[in-house]
């Protein structure tokens, strides 16, 4: 079938969220830590992340005025930092909890069955449980006039992972960490690997790495 | 172990780049096809693009000026038009391939196997071996100075999929349309479902849907 941008217009609301949500595919998950000025911490899952680039090494996430997501933003301009972490097969439950709208003084820490982690000199909590951390300094936020979301940008600082999640090149082994992926706003997903390709080059059929 | 920016800054390039790629986890992958001035064909793997909103539905990705996306954002320039295809488990090497250093008047539809299709009154191509096709216009073009990359957005025009491919509440099937999902530049990974999980509220417990 064809949906055309005047059926997307004329659907009910849920439905469009859903359909919209779920059709570009699997998405990168993370738990976003920040720390409130009112020293209240905050936890929120994020489906929106992206790679800008590796040199600075920046990530991209979308912040939506409508959504739970309002307080992290708003502890991420006051304080400059946040934290990313990933989600495992172990707490997605817990991890999808988070997007429940507690009251203001609720933590989702505490509430969603989460340890805080600090660093010193870093103020934003980690989450323990997580087995890459990643901590973030905002870099910029570009506000989005076409849907009225923001675009939040920040440099990676510090990344805590186990040196046997690191490979002799720099690979990430997902797998090994526990890592999940998401599908839209609640349909989660563990993975199973299927190869790693060699850089591609013009007439050369592709080569596996290992 | 903790990797500081300043270690970061030390790095070997290569090491750095596939650190960084390889970090947040999984991510979204499209073939993003286009049509050159020239009336010649392009072809081009993404894996950055991100759910902007559903209302109206826009999709984002990032442009690096330093690779082999530099064809795709000129003819998304010029022509306004793009499409998203789907990467299945079925031609994920070939789809891999596109990302090959091709020189200008090849195209990687050619190149790699993949079958250009073409829909009336809408001059980009898809991937005919798409299950899931998306027709998208271009919105903007945000310029981030921070590392000179583009980030283009994207309004959905036409979703072309198979109606037994999205549910009765628009939740499109990735597990029966056979996308799969990539983690870094060249990691491909196919997916196993653990669970849609209801909408979560303040102290209940999450709820299964289905």
């Amino acid at each position: 079938m064809n949906i055309s941008t005047a059926a997307l217009a004329k659907m009910d609301q849920r439905y469009r969220a859903t359909l919209i949500n779920s059709l570009p595919g699997f998405k990168c998950l993370q738990l976003v830590g920040t720390m409130g000025k009112n020293g209240h911490s905050n936890l929120g899952i994020f489906n929106s992340i992206f790679h800008l680039g590796a040199s600075p090494a920046l990530l991209g996430m979308v912040s939506r005025p409508d959504s739970g997501d309002h307080d992290t933003l708003k502890n991420i301009e006051n304080s400059g930092f946040y934290t990313l972490n990933n989600v495992l097969v172990d707490y997605y439950e817990q991890a999808h909890q988070t997007s429940a709208r507690y009251t203001n003084g609720r933590s989702e820490f505490v509430e969603c069955g989460f340890t805080e982690f600090f660093m010193p000199e870093f103020e934003a909590p980690f989450v323990a449980e997580a087995t890459i951390k990643i901590a973030m300094e905002l870099k910029e936020i570009i506000p989005i006039s076409l849907n009225n979301t923001n675009l939040v940008i920040g440099e990676i600082k510090h990344i805590l992972v186990s040196e046997e999640l690191v490979g002799a090149d720099g690979y990430v082994d997902h797998e090994k960490a526990g890592t999940i992926t998401v599908v839209g706003l609640d349909s989660y997903f563990d993975t199973l690997p299927l190869a790693r390709l060699a850089y591609a080059k013009p007439d050369v059929v592709s080569k596996l790495i290992k």
